[in-house]
């Protein structure tokens, strides 16, 4: 898109503006450690050893605000010298979500990780936003109210990058996801100003949704700064049971029939044959093991008629589905270790890396019907190519993960791998599916996007983005790419980012 | 804000622009019954007995659509000549949503009102604006597939509409709200492009939420065709039960008691002395009447052993707060009567109305803690005024409505209600609450919007509906006042929209 003068010119105006950037950011901020350049420091926040893409291009400074003011003296000067910004919580985010393609400044909340109010009557809780949803969750726990937070992704996920993903977990099949528990948000724009979408009604319908575009947007309309949470009443007892079935399609049909029942169950997830294998391997739920074959996982939750209720109905439909044996944990402790066996499979399987070795994990979603034709044909293409690739995912809303086990060295296993992925992705579209049901688009599923809305549905998303962020300096080249001049705007060439792309040399194909 | 010559000139070039598009409307479409200039068609369009406000100005004429392409070329014609588009379907909007302030083309989806696909096993339906959810409900229950469509505002509503304004209803303490059930929708933009919003995965979290952000935008930004709803399973078994409470204070704590237990209501409803006196005096329970004391109604359903449990569990709260002789419908039909007895609760209200009299019905929404506080005050207010009042709302979510009759040739009568009504929005906000739970915006409640998010929030509202509709043709006026001449936007003035306002003589005070 730019020809190599541009990029010259670009470099040479960016080093100047750069060094002014940090410079008066510490200069207003009074505070040197606010900033850091240190470069192990700029590689953890520019790499993911768990993302599907990498860039070789980091970040230019890592900033550590204390509060919102910090954040928007920050925008205020970013925005200035046109120096992208990337917020950053948990990190834990899979397609290069916080991956700097364009250097700038990572915004790191970690000094920002408090429960700032906590409306007990009104069960909502106001948080910063690299306070981790186990963490929030624990706190609740200690203050005894019967009150948590329902949204759960990766163990390790924190509040702001929950929200920037829209995410979501084992629990949305009972609680919907992160959209569904926004109250309000306080929003540090583009150039500084510092907007709440809302004040702290449960419901509101005045004007428009903002809680719904700032989710999801990946930081690329505003910075959060701060959230208002709905918490859900913890249930009265909880039950986990497993099920194993001798086809993943006799699962699938059987997960189809409880959603068609209607039973109200907590959770059910699908983890296939070779999941159930890295969980024995794991030994995370030792001394007991598990058949390895396709297994539905269930959570019931409620009162204790309801959950014995419930279960009976589960029971009678997935051993009409051919499923084997209901096994229950016996108590809390096995019910906790068995549901971390879920919660931690990635991590399971990163841990049976051998040298080489790197793990791809991405994630589609496709109308229910569709999902066993889905897992069914994209497992045979990773057993056809003698990959070492699991299935797992949260069944109950069509949406499941794919995470395949390759050597990164290698450029054929890299090559099987895209492939694989992309396969997968374009047979969930061709579904009537999404590329990601809760992983979001960052940089690596930008193509995907494309192909799955078209480039009208993609310009709308671009005009919003421009009419809040001229600069295009908020996570520039996630979701789209930056328009360097774009059509049908107002904007000038002066208008748009000016920093330059640096090496973007092992960039992987995005699938 | 215009000057009068401004206005004249305007005046002058719309005539010429309104006769143009009306022309080539037809033309394109070659069917003259698509476009209607009749005078009571333009009324109908224009004017609603039970709206909050009502304006002089009506719309030049109401289009017909029959197909998306009919809509986008429409819009094609209006945007080329600056002329509003003004979208409307169930025409039960109570805050002015659907007049036209500058005039322009009414867009009437009265013959776009079918079920396009029933994807039963996906547990979704693919519906056109102008059917109403009643309808929906109706026609999915003769498919009987055991699933409905859980959004339940006033009984005509139409699809459409309530998408518009992210209506809810009686079920939303369990469902949510409209934002939640839809999975995608088709949009016709401000220039005739269409775009749709996602294809049918009941979960993604790819790109921006436009669903979201469409929902509840009142057709300002865009224009919606179809939609594709998530349906629900039909619950086992339903119960309902009333029970009355000294006071109405009584009633919001015990309210408040049920939702902090968690127990999963199907609905929860308040109405006060007042309104349960409108009940008996309309006569649609007969020959049942009921107490006329501050009332909660209960909707519960499931398995028959989950309602027997929540109804025991609701027992138990409600007299322990005062509740006096829960009372059961005794069959399928007295549960349907005391249920319409609720939903129709406002055409009720409107038929005790005398010669001269008019019903003004309004909403806001405050943080749980508070709704006991801001019934009792704003109820103290009405009696002292000596009006016919009635309070009524969907306590679980906080949301309550005002329904107030007065005399609406009586100047100072009118001054009493608007200040009832005024006062009771600003209590709301000093609660941390919004001046419409479920209402919106519409012409009427702009400055309480202002006031309830202040300017930089409508601001980048406002930054939005200009980037995707640059000429401001979309139901101008809506959400947020037209900046004639914007601020911070590249517009010039020949981009915004030129059509006059035309004799707001009788406008009333927005809320």
């Amino acid at each position: 898109m730019q020809t190599t003068s541009e990029l010259d010119f670009r470099q040479i105006s960016w080093r100047t503006y750069k060094k002014k950037a940090v410079n008066e950011i510490v200069a207003e901020l009074g505070n040197k450690d606010i900033i850091s350049t240190d470069d192990e420091d700029l590689k953890t926040h520019g790499y993911s050893e768990w993302s599907t893409v990498n860039l070789d291009t980091l970040p230019v400074a890592v900033a550590y605000p204390r509060t919102t003011e910090d954040v928007a003296a920050i925008a205020r000067i970013c925005h200035k010298y046109r120096v992208p910004l990337i917020p950053f919580s948990g990190g834990t985010s899979l397609e290069g979500n916080f991956s700097a393609p364009y250097g700038g400044v990572s915004v790191d909340f970690a000094f920002m990780d408090r429960i700032l109010q906590f409306n007990k009557d009104d069960m909502d809780v106001v948080v910063q936003p690299s306070i981790g949803w186990q963490d929030l969750n624990q706190k609740l726990a200690n203050m005894d109210a019967g009150l948590f937070f329902p949204v759960d992704p990766g163990p390790t996920a924190k509040i702001g990058g929950m929200i920037g993903t829209n995410c979501s977990g084992t629990n949305a099949v009972r609680y919907g996801t992160m959209k569904d528990w926004v109250i309000n948000l306080t929003v540090v724009l583009a150039d500084g100003r510092v907007i709440k979408t809302r004040r702290r009604p449960r419901k509101s319908s005045a004007g428009y949704n903002l809680n719904g575009l700032f989710v999801g947007s990946e930081g690329t309309l505003g910075i959060v700064t701060e959230a208002t949470l709905k918490l859900a009443v913890i249930p009265e007892t909880y039950s986990v049971g497993v099920v194993s079935f001798p086809t993943i399609r006799e699962a699938a049909a059987a997960a189809a029939g409880v959603m068609r029942a209607g039973v109200p169950v907590a959770c059910m997830e699908i983890m296939d044959d070779v999941q159930m294998r890295v969980v024995n391997l794991s030994g995370s739920t030792a001394p007991r093991t598990w058949k390895e074959l396709p297994t539905l996982f269930f959570k019931f939750s409620g009162s204790k008629a309801s959950v014995a209720e419930n279960i009976s109905t589960v029971q009678a439909i997935t051993s009409r589905n051919g499923g084997e044996d209901f096994e229950f944990a016996k108590d809390e402790r096995e019910q906790k270790l068995l549901w971390s066996a879920r919660k931690e499979s990635l991590w399971s399987m990163l841990a049976l890396r051998k040298n080489d070795e790197d793990v791809w994990s991405t994630d589609v979603a496709v109308p229910l019907s569709r999902l066993a034709d889905l897992i069914e044909v994209s497992k045979k293409e990773m057993d056809s190519l003698g990959m070492f690739a699991s299935i797992l995912g949260h069944i109950g809303d069509g949406n499941f993960h794919e995470s395949i086990m390759y050597n990164k060295n290698d450029p054929q296993e890299l090559e099987k791998v895209e492939r694989c992925v992309h396969n997968m992705v374009n047979r969930a579209l061709n579904m009537e599916g999404t590329c990601t049901g809760e992983h979001s688009i960052g940089w690596g599923k930008k193509e995907s996007l494309l192909k799955e809305l078209g480039q009208e549905t993609v310009d709308v998303m671009a005009m919003i983005k421009q009419s809040l962020d001229p600069r295009w300096i908020l996570n520039p080249g996630k979701i789209m790419d930056v328009p360097w001049l774009p059509k049908e705007t107002h904007a000038t060439k002066a208008d748009v980012a000016v920093t330059p792309i640096r090496r973007l040399t092992k960039q992987r194909a995005s699938e």
